[in-house]
């Protein structure tokens, strides 16, 4: 590739995609120039390609995807310090304006002038050099690779939903419903931080078993639905299952402390609320049907705790770094494919 | 009456109710006999006396009803230091069991093994004599009143819904949902505390101005449902229409820091989960619908923190005291009937 | 005043101070000018003045004095929205990086690289026109005076002291050392967050009269040493006499919840942490020797947290003008010199 | 030994033991006998025995010592639940009232009413049979030895410094002043929970080579005093020389979010004051001279949180045992003598 070269794997409109050059930015003195090595393809991704949109995330323009990267630091503005050319990076792909009250307070991802890697109108990192502030670029220690690097953007998230939100502790129990990426780094998470039982919920059971040999100490797989049962039924149905089989109960060392729902579906929460230990905590991240049934009487008669998780904020991404090269966190079973950017043309 | 009088208020069955005389207690050297002077009707009072059950918690058998007294003492065990016969006391109606995890952590109102007054099958303290533990019985200051003592229990449970649980700061902004009791002293308390703003939320316009004239210092009417609106819908244009009439935005100064529902419906749930600030609380104390449709997006991208309410726990009681004392909360207004117990008979 | 008059009150070295004229600074985007408007003196002006030190910060060129202050807008850059020429605003005089782990967290007031007016080398307010970046400039509602919007940084020192650090509560009781403005002030935040009890302590009886006509609703004069007693026995015998004398117990209702030094003498800090309650809480605020003799095993065996309040953070300047503006606190008395810029000479 | 032997082994004075059987105690409904089957020697049963007190608490009569304690159920009154006889279990020594404010909101650590083994004047367990309330006895799972189970008691001061006191986080750094048995847990502690750094300290190169074979990842014995040097200029220097040796820093990545006092030096708190991280936290869990000189100003300046540590309280036991049974604290290399009950004599 030549100096100039900035080939970008850009969405032109729904199902239409393109490899073209844009320019390399120009950085300002407390920005980084990354040559990106390594970028994970998130679930956003395909759903803006196939849809053009995310809830209020309008693609209107063309626009360069990729947000889970890592790469080689190319050039630093004047004010830099932290890092220098040559050095092997993770990229936090979300620019905040650290002015509001969000930024201020703390709670950066919630700043409503965020400019993130592929969410419209910004561009993202499937292009050979993308800029950042030099606060959002971490250096990697000499034990992880760059795949590793690139994995930091979802294992922070995961980071975010168990440890930042439901400060899930030492020795207390978990169950995650949704096998899927974000479900199992959840799971992981609470693997490295000392879950004493890691209990994964999905209705495949081959995604169980790969839960099971990843992190989880219990898998249960929800039964099928009866003719003619309501949702609700159901979910009480499966509550009563999934107690009876796993020997969990409401309050006490068989009880669960937190429960995430990296699955989006009305049955998961309804289920995690009526299984979730009086007193415990539940954290939403996986996004499904933007309105739900949830069972709000027990939510409030067991004064649990249901909060959002929404990407990652101050110290999610430095202890993400810090579990994988302290190899409390193991991230190579979870990379399946691998692609070059000129290799699909 | 005579010393052996202990004439009750007793809940046969089902819409049947008589006056008794049950024995007196006898109380061990921990304890504390009370003679009970004022005894506040709750709702749930009713709600056994017309339905026979409220949850799973069913009337099998005759119950004396009340739970928000006060009262004299009248003779104490032998241990005990803190009050003494004669002293004005309020008396708070849930004794938990001081052993099991919830009590040890100090959140003894999550309790499983609670003997709460009047909930089945727990005599109340519509009754002369009640027989109560040292540590729950409180001594009223000079300027409360009997009448302000029995107001304890449910002030005690909007202090523990908007300071407790909701957290709310000096300052913040509020809305509550729903201006029956727990409603309006919830708004109260936020005075107390010092919101800046506590908008007051009701179908019913006279409920609206009583809480303008008590607590609030703005009133939301919800429109009319249109015909063939669904709920969600007539909820989001509920939350549009509520924010453009009050000057409220989702950040900032202009944000609601803290909502709380006091009215169970679920209009009230989706619109407070719409209105509520980026980052904000929400509260659940009013008991309706036992599942209800909830906007978890919404909920999730902006990392709301939705808890539960239930009764209320340690310091709850000392604080309703303090702030009735300090004359920060003013309960004259609420006391709208009074009865002797030997009245309409 | 001409359309270019900056002029500036200048510590030129130690004892010598002038009035010169300082260009006026250019503002960027994101930035305010500032046309100041009301100064107060704190005691770090008179202490550069007097000493040209204050521990590792010392004057070695000339440098504009204050950093109490508020003024009219004056200019905006081209990306400021919250605030336009001609507003009334509070001045928050600390500009922190940003981007540091402080700074991210939410502790701006730790952040390394601060830039804050009148600690050297970084000129101070005591300016016609001073620069500041738009979130740190605070409209003034419109029942606050410019006077009131210099006070602002003190009231804020007492507000990150009780409110943030100490995290005084409602029907908490609290103990000042010092009857200085901090002290003052921090009585003053904590009667506005309802403090049921405010004890004032000062060896000026002056200063304890003033204290207690202003929010105390206590005060204690500590007593003379003995001949030949030392300082540790000094403060035994202090304790015991507060104790005594305002019937202060190591728990329970009669303890104190919250202790504030604002004086930083050695002897409030020893007496402080023998009278706090149990559990409670010790927040040293005023500077005086480096380092001080501590009961360390009473700290230990109470398990008091003891902290340092520095400055102030997020949310001190918001609070800090709702109080005021709320008319819980009372600023006026506080204020007991006036002059002009331009007087003295 | 018979149905009545309880020998048990008895201070009778300063220097004076004897072993001599006391009553078996008799159980109420909610407690449980406990055959007493190992218990560690604490230095505090060697402090009564040696000086016949330790601060306030004073041997007046004769004492049984011990109070680290397992064994296997004896006998359960009529409504124990969780344990039966044969049940081999951790015992928690420390009776608290459940009544008081600090019982009540989940600090029992600090009941001023609590009744704790070999603590004047109450008996301890170094007898047959001993008697204990069933919330603090635990099961222990059969993968931890009866040995283990006496060490959960040091394991939870551990646990209560670190964990509950210091909430040191996954990836923290932490220091540990003192290698002792307190010292070392605390470090085992951190180890568990994932700590990316663990400096020890001590004087004794032979117990720093223990710390680090044991748990700890790097070790600093402090300098030798110079002549005519100050302790608090003996501090300075030792703090610097730590922080050059171990390239530790004030803040970011390199600084230390945790020290924890497990020698109760004066030295130990100085210097850990000053290489604390800004915004850190140090807690005080070794009992040394009741008044030491702290470093106030730095302490002022950086935020820190001092805190002390006193014993354990809700939970501590449990994430012992868990932490323990997890195999991520190893106990054996602690036990370094084993006696018999009649052995010495």
């Amino acid at each position: 590739m030549s100096d100039n070269d900035n080939i970008s794997f850009i969405l032109q409109k729904v199902g239409v995609v393109s490899y073209d050059q844009i320019p390399i930015p120009e950085i300002h003195d407390d920005q980084v120039l990354i040559q990106v090595k390594k970028t994970g393809i998130c679930g956003s991704d395909v759903h803006y390609l196939l849809h053009g949109r995310i809830g209020d995330f309008i693609v209107k323009s063309p626009m360069v995807l990729g947000h889970e990267s890592s790469g080689v630091v190319s050039k630093v503005g004047s004010r830099v310090r932290s890092v220098k050319p040559g050095d092997r990076v993770a990229m936090e792909p979300g620019v905040f304006c650290r002015r509001c009250e969000a930024c201020r307070t703390g709670r950066y991802n919630l700043c409503p002038n965020m400019t993130f890697a592929a969410t419209p109108p910004h561009d993202g990192t499937l292009t050979r050099y993308y800029r950042l502030p030099e606060d959002l670029v971490y250096i990697l220690p000499e034990n992880l690779s760059l795949e590793d690097g690139a994995m930091m953007e979802p294992l922070s998230v995961g980071i975010h939903s168990v440890f930042t939100q439901a400060k899930l502790q030492p020795a207390q129990s978990i169950l995650v419903f949704g096998c899927g990426p974000v479900g199992l780094l959840c799971m992981a998470v609470a693997k490295a931080i000392g879950a004493s039982r890691i209990i994964a919920v999905d209705i495949v059971q081959s995604r169980l078993d790969f839960a099971e040999a990843y992190a989880a100490t219990d898998v249960f797989k929800p039964p099928s639905p009866h003719d003619g049962e309501s949702r609700t039924e159901f979910s009480q149905r499966s509550a009563s299952l999934l107690k009876a089989t796993l020997d969990v109960e409401d309050r006490g060392s068989k009880g669960i402390d937190v429960v995430i729902d990296a699955s989006g579906a009305e049955e998961s929460i309804q289920t995690g609320i009526l299984v979730a230990k009086v007193g415990g905590t539940f954290v939403q991240v996986g996004m499904g049907h933007p309105e739900v049934v949830v069972p709000v009487t027990a939510l409030l008669t067991k004064e649990l705790v249901f909060k959002g998780s929404f990407r990652y904020g101050p110290g999610d991404y430095r202890l993400a770094i810090a579990l994988a090269a302290q190899k409390k966190v193991d991230l190579r079973p979870l990379v399946t494919h691998r692609y070059s950017i000129k290799a699909p043309f």
